[in-house]
C-alpha cells in the first residue's frame, strides 16, 4: 500500500524535549513502523514545496495520514482542497491528534471539529474498545494504558461517527470519543486522539498496531463507478 | 418561530413561464404558508444587500430555509461563513431542491453533494415515507405522489444522514434519497428533494405539510452550555 | 402524559438498607416526581397480576419506564410480548440501569445487552453530555456527577446507538455509553445507565431532570399510517 | 471461507415451475457458484435432521447464508437461538428475500422485519447502488436490472441499517431498502432483497457477484478479545 504521511514538523525542530522523542520528526517514526510492516511510505512536511502533497504525490496515495498543530494556517487552502477532493475519490486518511483542528478535518466533517476541551498534564489515559469485531480494534486486547498524555475531553464537535471504535477515560475525569470512523464522499476517514508531541505515544506498540490496521481499514480497493449529470431514462415511460 | 426564507429569485424574474407558477417568487410562496401557520417570516434574496442575511436577520432566526440553482456562485463566502456558524450555534436549516448544491449544504455535508443524476422532464415522483414515526412525516399519508417533477437519482453524494425520511420513486426508473436529517454542531438540517421551479410543487398541500413540519423538527428549543479549551481536571488526581 | 413504571420491587423489600433509600420502592420515587412534572402515573410490580401490564394499561400508555435486576425471569414471556409490542406500535420506553438485562430490552436491541463489566464499589460516576443539542440533555449543564455509584464499563453488547447522548466516566478506569436512544418500529427507547438499587440516584435533581426530559423525547404524538401486505401497484405499467 | 446455507427447500419440490429454475434447490444453485469463487459449502434443508444445522455445523461455519419463506415456522426455536449466539459471536449471515420473516432475521433486527408490501406480478426492479465504496458493491456497475421480481415495498419494518448500500426501483411504483447490513454483538449481517423462488434470480451474474462479496464482508477474521462480568478496578483510586 502507498501510505503518505503529512506531518507540520514544527514542534521537533523547535523544541529540544520534543525532538529528543521524535529526532527526526513524528513522521519519521510513523513512516518506520508502517514501512517495516510492508507499505510503501512518503512523507511531507511544512519545509517541502507544497506541503510534499504534490498533485503526483496524491495521485500516487492510497491513505494520507495526517498530523499538525500550531501549523493548520499554514497549508495552504489549494492543497486541503487537493486532499478533499482524493479524500471524495476514495483515497483513505487516518487524522491523528491535533490534526482535529486541521482545515481538511473540520471540512471533511461539516462542524467546528477543532473546539474540545484540553489539559497538557501528563495524565493517564484509557482507551477501551467499543467495538470488537471492528479491524481497527484487533491485536490490542481490550484497551490501551497511556501513562501520559495530553488530555482532550467531551463535548468534541463532530457529527455522529458512522463507526466508533474507541472512547478514552482521562485521570482528571473526562471522557472522549478517541477512534472514529467518517465515511466522506468514496472515502474512509479515521480520527485516532492520542499522540501529543511531548510524550512518546507512536512509539507505543499498540498505538502502532492501531495505526496499522486503520491503514488498512481506510484503504479502498476498488470503486462501483457511477454516472452523474443528465441520464437519459433508465426506462421507458410516456407522459 | 422567526423562519426566514433565503431564495436567489432569479428564474421567477427571468422566465414567463415560472413567473406564472410563483408570481412573486418561490420565497414569497413559502412564506405565505408559513406565515398562515403562525410563523413569522423574514425572506431574502441576492437582490436584498447582504442577501438579507445581515448579522441581525441571522441571530434572529430560528430556522432559514435555502433555495437556489443557477446563482449559488453569487453567494458570497462570508456570507456563507455566517450561516455555518449560526447552524454550529443551533440554528435549524431546510435545504430545497437545487439547494443541494449550494455552498452552504456541502460545507455542512463534508462532501461534494451537488453530483447526482438530473432530467428535467415533467415526470412522476413518489416520495415513499420510510421512517413512518419521523415527525416530519406525520399528516401526509404513506406517500407523497408529484405528477410532474424534475428527477434526481441515486449516486447522491451525501455523508450517511442521520435519519432518512423519505425515498422517491422516478417514473424513468430512478431512485432518490428525497429526505434526509444531518446533524451539524448543535444544528439539525433537512434536505428535502422537491421543488424544480418549473412546476408547482410547493404549491401542493403534503409538500407544505412537510416543510411545516420540518420547521418544528430542525428549531432547537434549548442547548445544554459546555465548556471549550483550557480546563482543570474534574477530579483530583496525583502522578 | 400517561406514564407507566414498572419496577420488579425485590431489593427494597427484601432490604432494610436500601429500604431506607426508597421506602416505597424505586417505582413509587420516579412515580412522584414525574406525578409532581404532571404527568400521569401507573405503576406495576411482580407483586401485581400481569406485573401490572394488562393488556388495558400498555394500550394506555404512552411511555413506559422499567427497572429490573434480579427478577428478570420471573416477567412472563407473554408480557414481554405484549410490551414489545406496544412499542412496534409506538409506545415510547425508558429503560433504566440493570434493565439492560430485561428480556425486554434485549429483545429491543437484538444482542445479549445483558453483557457489560460491573463492580459495586460506590464509585464516583460522571457522566458527560456528547450531544449538547438533544433534548434529553437540557438543563443539566454539561455534566452529572455522582459520588456513589455502581460501575458499569465497556464492552457493552448494544447495536450502534441511533443517538448517543452521554458517557459516563467512573473512577476506577471504565467508561460507558450510558445513554442511548434506539428506535425500533414506531417506538423509541432511551437507555440510561445510573441507578443502582443501594444507592440514592433517582432522589438526584439531575437524574430527575434526564428521566423527566426522555419521557417526553420518546413519546409519540402520531405516526403516519403505513399499508403493509398485498398492494396493487401505485402506477399502471404493462409487461 | 466455509459457508453453510440454510433453504427450507419447500417450493422447490412441492411446485413444477420452481423445480424447473432450481432444480437441486435454491440452496443447491448458491453453494455451486460460492464453491467455484473457492468457498467451502454445506447446505441445510428442513429436511436435514436440526436443519443441517447442528452445533458442530455452526462452529464450523464462517458465513450462513438463509434463504426460507413459507416454512418460518418449522424452524425450531432451539436453532434460532443456536444461530442466534454464532452471530453474537462473529459468524456472519446473508439473509436473502423472504428470508426478512425469518425468527432469525426478526430476532436479530429487534422489530417485527416481516412486515412490508408486496405484490408477485413478475415485474421489473432496479437495485441503485447508494454506496459506491462499499465493497459489496463492487463488479457490478451502479445498477442490477432484473426483468422480473416480486415487488417488496416500503415500509419495511428495520432499525436504521448501519449501511445502506441498494435502494431498489420497482415498476409498480414502489421502491425498497435493498441492501442493508446491520451490527450486531460481534456478527454483521447483510439482508439482500432479491430472491423470489419463481424467478432465476440467482442465476443473475450480477445478483451472485453481489452474494459473493457479501459473504467477505459479513467474515470477521477475528474479534477483540473483551471481558465481561465483575472486574477489579482499572486504576486506583481511593474512597
Amino acid at each position: 500500500m502507498k501510505i503518505t504521511i503529512y506531518n507540520e514538523y514544527l514542534h521537533e525542530k523547535h523544541d529540544e524535549y520534543i525532538k529528543g522523542i521524535y529526532p527526526d520528526g513524528i513522521h519519521s517514526c510513523i513512516a518506520k513502523f508502517l514501512t517495516e510492516a510492508g507499505h510503501e511510505c512518503r512523507t511531507g512536511t511544512l519545509d517541502d514545496p507544497e506541503c510534499g502533497l504534490t498533485d503526483e504525490v496524491l495521485a500516487d496515495t492510497d491513505v494520507l495520514i495526517w498530523w499538525g498543530h500550531m501549523g493548520h494556517h499554514l497549508v495552504p487552502d489549494e492543497i486541503v482542497e487537493k486532499v478533499y477532493n482524493r479524500v471524495m475519490e476514495g483515497m483513505g486518511m487516518v487524522v491523528l491528534h491535533s490534526g482535529h483542528n486541521s482545515k481538511i478535518f473540520r471540512k471533511l466533517c461539516g462542524t467546528n471539529a477543532g473546539e474540545l476541551k484540553w489539559r497538557d498534564d501528563d495524565e493517564k489515559e484509557i482507551l477501551w474498545v467499543v467495538d470488537p469485531a471492528h479491524p481497527i480494534a484487533q491485536g490490542i486486547g481490550e484497551n490501551i494504558i497511556l501513562e501520559q498524555e495530553e488530555m482532550y475531553g467531551e463535548h468534541f464537535i463532530i457529527p455522529t461517527p458512522d463507526e466508533l471504535v474507541f472512547i478514552s477515560w482521562f485521570a482528571g475525569g473526562e471522557v472522549f470519543r478517541s477512534g472514529c470512523v467518517f465515511k466522506r464522499g468514496n472515502g474512509k476517514i479515521f480520527y485516532f486522539r492520542p499522540g501529543h508531541e511531548s510524550v512518546p505515544t507512536y512509539h507505543n506498540e499498540k498505538i502502532q498496531q492501531v495505526i496499522k490496521n486503520a491503514v488498512k481499514y481506510v484503504k479502498n480497493d476498488s470503486i462501483a463507478p457511477m454516472t452523474y449529470g443528465y441520464v437519459e431514462p433508465t426506462v421507458e415511460w410516456k407522459k
